[in-house]
């Protein structure tokens, strides 16, 4: 894991909440939903099948778990989770809470007008809650 | 899994491509993007961390064995996997086949469009195509 070098575009749109074993577990700066993302700590990997099998598993493991967590913690009627990459190719895990009165609600978060940054404050607030909630 | 009930709209936007083991394997009867889905056959799930852990890692080890022989045999870019149901809440994961030139990339696939029904011949064709590359 020496040499896991985050990509620049996920380093600029969100901030480390913690390191969860594979995976950096980050916020994005996205105030119109709670949205997290997992990083695997691999170099070179696309897609989820390319992971060795042991970090399959462990990728489905923490993934879960920060669903759960969130799920929990922020009431979301309903959790999405993907890994889609299309733009930004290094392996990456959306887990997003959804809610029925939320921006474009039923249809996806990835795409949709443009991001909304949190204020400081309310991003180190955040950042503090779910890691508590972990 | 007796009383496993398939949602009737996930029925009616896809055909049985094969029974992988926790799983029914479908393919969506959509000739925009090769697209699969992956349905657990359990009762009352939802989410993914809904599943039994040992159902948790079925259902990524069945999910990742379909998109690395989708990328494989239909040579996309990436491959887009993800578990939404904001919309269908019987939980399914989407593995979908994305090209640079494909409607709508790199944007998603979810809520874009009309869907485009294939004509029939071609839809056997591409079950079998799929059946034979698993």
């Amino acid at each position: 894991m020496a040499t896991f070098k985050l990509d620049e575009r996920l380093a600029g749109d969100s901030v480390l909440v913690t390191n969860i074993g594979l995976c950096q577990l980050r916020l994005m700066n996205d105030s119109r939903w709670p949205w997290l993302i997992l990083v695997p700590q691999r170099d070179n990997i696309c897609e989820m099948f390319d992971l060795a099998p042991l970090d399959q598993a462990m990728l489905t493991f923490e993934t879960n778990l920060v669903a759960e967590a969130l799920k929990k913690v922020k009431g979301a009627e309903k959790i999405n989770v993907a890994a889609i990459g299309n733009i930004v190719r290094q392996l990456h895990v959306h887990v997003i809470a959804r809610y029925e009165n939320d921006a474009n609600w039923p249809g996806p978060v990835w795409g949709y007008g443009e991001r909304q940054p949190y204020p400081e404050a309310e991003k180190a607030a955040l950042v503090k809650y779910i890691l508590d909630a972990l």
